[in-house]
């Protein structure tokens, strides 16, 4: 199963294809989509809106996913990420689209829901054994991989077999999800 | 000249198609894009989206204006509201967009920026000859209007040569914009 999960932003959009095999995370394709602050916010909106709709065309996930917003700093700039985020909901509408909170992304890649930004990039690494180049990236690798473990999708049903049984699958198992 | 006012919101979008013929307003169309609260956030946001293309298609705005945002009551409420905005600039991101700020608006309708939402309907009533449905419908109207107002339009561009000069032209020539 191809997992598309996303950290919008209105200047920065990580994005990463993230596929479980067996007891690994594959990153299948990940990027950065950059939109210019001198250009008016529609046209910004419409290159966040049409290089997520092209990932989704070129990749093909089965779900998305995103990180949740509760808080934030201010008003003002939680209005401008919510605009990102509005575009970037609308790329993915046909798609099943699931949130997570930063404390489970967190807990569920490095096992501390407190996590910093560098431990994050670091078990990103580890866990898929490719070091991203932006934490816009790492973000959105571990939102995958966080869907992932949380959607407890037998691992039978992901496109390819995997050789053993694998970490999630015994999860599954365990929370009696699965037989 | 044909205006896009728009109005977003996550549960109710206003839109109004506003033109200017000779010294009044003329609404050639509005209305008021419902979403259902029990939708997934990307569906309603497709509609809100799908809505305002529609509009744009069978309308043919030159240009579109909204309320340009300062402040909100909370972060959590102004990143739904992003949203909203988000897809509604990106449904008319082929269009030059202008942004106004409420008072503005306010100021533009009824001559008074502290003005409340009832005046506001109420002006544009008395402005265009027609009675907004709900509050929404004339806040589109209302931001249309304002637009108009600060675009200084030489009358000659709209589509409808008007019979006599009119005020807005007369406030165009006294600012020095037009001879």
């Amino acid at each position: 199963m191809r997992v598309l999960g996303i950290d919008p932003g209105s200047r920065r959009t990580g994005w990463a294809i993230v596929e479980r095999q067996a007891n690994r995370f594959v990153v299948v394709a990940s990027g950065v989509i950059l939109t210019d602050p001198d250009d008016p916010m529609p046209t910004r909106l419409r290159v966040i809106h049409e290089g997520l709709r092209d990932v989704v065309l070129a990749h093909g996930p089965c779900a998305a996913a995103l990180e949740e917003i509760f808080a934030h700093k201010s008003a003002a700039s939680a209005l401008v990420l919510g605009q990102a985020r509005g575009v970037a909901m609308l790329a993915v509408a046909a798609l099943p689209l699931s949130t997570y909170n930063a404390s489970s992304i967190k807990k569920t890649v490095t096992g501390n829901g407190a996590a910093d930004k560098a431990q994050v990039g670091r078990m990103v690494t580890v866990l898929c054994g490719e070091s991203p180049r932006v934490a816009d990236e790492a973000d959105a690798i571990a939102i995958a991989i966080t869907h992932h473990n949380h959607a407890l999708v037998p691992a039978a049903r992901s496109t390819k077999r995997p050789r053993g049984r694998d970490m999630w699958t015994e999860i599954a198992r365990r929370a009696g999800a699965i037989p």
